[in-house]
C-alpha cells in the first residue's frame, strides 16, 4: 500500500481522542450526492484496522447510510462492543457537526485452518483484456478500471432489461493492490439495479450494505492489482425498495466476498 | 397476534426508562447454548416496534451475536441514530449485568407504491401437506412445524452432501400469524450449513445476521398462519467461517425476505 494513492488519501484518519478519529472527504471519490458509499464503507473498516486493540481480520461489515455526507471533515466514533478470545464486535458512528450520517457494525476475527470448500461458481466469462473500459462520468468511477461482461451502465435511451444482473471485471485504475478496505469499497461498485431493469436513470440510494469477507489477508495480497470479477443481481423490487446480492471473485475463481444491500428508489 | 402464544411471551418487554426495555429469555425458545438466534433478532426488532417515535415498517435488520445470552433477564438499549422524513436508523444493544451480548442496527421506513417486480423464483416443490414434520429435539424447534423438501437435519451417520442447500416449508406450530418479528425469527431457522456439507454435527454459531424485509405489513397479514417456503445455501467455507444466503417465500411465490449470515464453525 502506498500513501500517495487517492484511495489511501481518502482513508487517511487522524486520532482525535481514544474513541474518535477525524477524516475528510476526497474529491476523487465524489458520487452524485456525497461520497461513493464504497469509500465510506472502506473508511469505517480502516478506522478499526488502525486501532491498536483490534483483534484479527475483517469478517463482516454492515454500513447504514443514514444521511448524505457533506464535503469536508467527518468524525468516526468507535466502540469495541465486545472482545472475545478470537473475535471482536465494533460499533461505529460517522458524524458531521454532531449529526450522525452513517452507522456501522463490524466483526473482526482470527482465521484458523479448517475444512474448506468454495461452493460458489464464478461465471464462465471472457477475460478483461479484450473488453472496453466504461462507466458513467463520475469522479469515483474514474478511480476504477471497469470492464463490463454483461449489462453495463445503461445509455439514456436504453430498453428495460428482463434481468437485473450485471457482471464486470474491475481493478483499481492505478493497480493499487487489493486489501480488505479496497474489497469493502468494491462491494458497492454496482450501479442501482433499477437503472437496468427500467432502462434509465432513477433516483436511488443504498440504505444498508453488508459484506462478508471470505478471503484472508494473504490471499488478497497475492492478487495484487489484478482484476477481480463482480456479479450482482436483485431479488425483489417493491414499495420503493429493492435488495441486491453480489459476489466478488479472484481471477482463479476463489470467492473473495459476498455482499448484500437494500436500496431506496423512486419510479 | 395473541399475547398468550409463547412467541409473544418471549417478545414481552417492559420499559425501564426512555431508552431501555427489559425482557427475559423464555425456555420454549432455548437452543443448545442460550436462546435461538431468531428469537433474539425478533425481540430486538419488536423493541423498536414498541417505540412510540418509530417511523414506518422494518426494512433491514442486522444482528451481531457477540456472546451467548444467559437464561434470565436482559436489557435492550435503543438509540434512534437518525430520523429522516421517510425512514429511521436505529442502534440497539442487548446486555446482561452491563455486559453487551448482542448488537443490532435496524432501518425502518415508509413504504410507497412504486414500480415493482419479483425477480426471485420460488423453487417448484411439492406442497407441505404430504411431507413429514421433522427437526432436532431442541425447545425452539418444537415451536415450529418444519417440513423439509430437501436436506433435513442430518442423521448421526449421514454422508457428506455435495450441496449446502436446504429447502423447507415452515409455519408456527400453533399457526400464530406471521408478522415482521416472526419473519425475523424465521430468517434464522436453517441449521448450520456445515452440518449438511460434512454430514454430522460440528460446533457452529451465527456471528452476524442480516435480513431485508420485502413484504409489507398487509401482505404478511394476508398469509396468516400458513406455511412459508425457506431455502438456504452457503457460498464459501474457509478459515473457520462460512456465509449463508436464504430466501423466504409465501406459498403464492412472493418473496417475503432475503436473509444472509456469517457463521463460525470448527472442524
Amino acid at each position: 500500500m502506498t500513501g500517495s494513492h487517492s484511495f489511501d488519501k481518502a482513508l487517511d484518519l487522524q486520532p482525535v481522542d481514544d474513541t474518535r478519529m477525524r477524516g475528510q472527504t476526497h474529491p476523487d471519490w465524489a458520487n452524485m450526492v456525497g461520497p461513493f458509499g464504497g469509500i465510506t464503507a472502506a473508511t469505517l473498516l480502516h478506522a478499526v484496522e488502525l486501532r491498536p486493540d483490534r483483534i484479527g481480520e475483517p469478517l463482516a461489515l454492515t454500513v447504514n447510510f443514514a444521511a448524505p455526507i457533506a464535503d469536508g471533515e467527518f468524525d468516526i466514533a468507535l466502540k469495541p462492543a465486545r472482545t472475545n478470545r478470537t473475535n471482536q464486535h465494533w460499533i461505529a458512528e460517522l458524524s458531521q457537526d454532531g449529526d450522525i450520517k452513517t452507522t456501522a457494525t463490524m466483526v473482526f476475527g482470527i482465521r484458523r485452518d479448517t475444512w474448506s470448500d468454495d461452493e460458489s461458481r464464478m461465471p464462465t466469462v471472457t477475460g478483461p483484456e479484450g473488453l472496453e473500459v466504461s462507466g458513467p462520468p463520475l469522479p469515483w468511477v474514474s478511480q476504477y478500471d471497469m470492464r463490463f461482461v454483461e449489462n453495463p451502465f445503461p445509455a439514456e435511451d436504453a430498453e428495460p432489461s428482463e434481468s437485473s444482473r450485471t457482471t464486470l471485471w474491475v481493478r483499481d485504475a492505478n493497480e493499487r493492490g487489493i486489501d480488505f478496505a479496497a474489497l469493502a469499497a468494491m462491494s458497492d461498485i454496482f450501479y442501482p439495479r433499477v437503472f437496468l431493469r427500467r432502462g434509465g436513470f432513477f433516483p436511488a440510494g443504498t440504505i444498508s450494505l453488508t459484506t462478508y469477507f471470505h478471503a484472508n489477508g494473504q490471499e488478497l495480497e497475492s492478487i495484487g492489482g489484478d482484476y477481480v470479477l463482480g456479479s450482482a443481481h436483485a431479488n425483489r423490487f417493491s414499495d420503493g425498495y429493492f435488495d441486491q446480492s453480489a459476489h466478488v471473485w479472484a481471477r482463479d475463481g476463489a470467492l473473495l466476498a459476498s455482499t448484500h444491500q437494500i436500496v431506496y428508489f423512486k419510479g
